[in-house]
């Protein structure tokens, strides 16, 4: 079956939410607080200034990513985004695709560059594909993540010209 | 005269916008919209997460910071800080004793660590000034900033431990 993604839409809310609330109560990938209630999770991902695509297989939504600036003023054609996949979903490409479309999407709108600000080294197959799709680490944070299983570990930037 | 860092309250709100108002009107070393209104400024350097202080000098305020967790959940042991200096109180160490001030107050605060996310290149003082109080360069972001006179410039990502 196909992999569509498209804008969200406001009928998605809820799919979604259901994708990211699990993420961000895990807190092992986002640096995020871990107890944000349903509101606080959806203040987080449908922030103003976050544009909200969906990943859908089949009708069925399966991921979702945001795309925003990732600072005003002088930093503002820099361009930002967060993926998640639903567990059911993994290893069919969904984020491949869905960092590919935010690629595109930004390029669009006129950003020159995207930038990873705080990719958990643990998360070796996220930083290993966005290694893939272009991205360099162009910065190690020392232990600027505590994981809830591996203790103390290092963040990543990570950042590629459009 | 003795230089005084102190927190800040409601009676030196005025006071310190009118130290920030120009510095981001300027655009050169926040990576802010540079056309934010009076609220606008108000609403971002004193946000609720932000803890305020000034620096004053004689009783009149010649510098103001804040504090904050950089990130939420698993990086929310990792302190962030703004530093502006009134341009008549330049060379006087302000910078350096706001910044001194910032580290006792984050570790006393129980931050393991201080980043500052977007130093940009051109602002050499403020480069020299982070790195003799310990920081170092841990990411350079190429051109990720847009700076008014200078075009596009690298920014870097500073770190240190507390």
């Amino acid at each position: 079956m196909t992999l569509v993604i498209r804008p969200a839409a406001d009928v998605d809310r809820a799919a979604i939410l259901a994708i990211v609330a699990p993420v961000l109560a895990a807190g092992e990938t986002y640096a995020i607080d871990r107890d944000l209630d349903a509101a606080g999770i959806a203040g987080f991902w449908f922030m103003p200034r976050h544009e909200v695509f969906v990943a859908e297989i089949g009708g069925r939504i399966v991921g979702t990513y945001y795309l925003q600036p990732n600072q005003g003023g002088g930093g503002a054609h820099v361009a930002n985004c967060g993926y998640i996949t639903a567990p059911e979903a993994r290893g069919r490409g969904v984020a491949r695709a869905m960092c590919l479309h935010s690629l595109d999407r930004a390029r669009r709108r006129g950003f020159r560059a995207m930038q990873f600000n705080h990719v958990v080294s643990t998360n070796r197959g996220a930083v290993a594909l966005w290694q893939k799709l272009g991205f360099s680490i162009v910065g190690t944070l020392p232990e600027a993540f505590h994981h809830p299983l591996h203790g103390y570990v290092d963040a990543y930037v990570m950042f590629r010209a459009l």
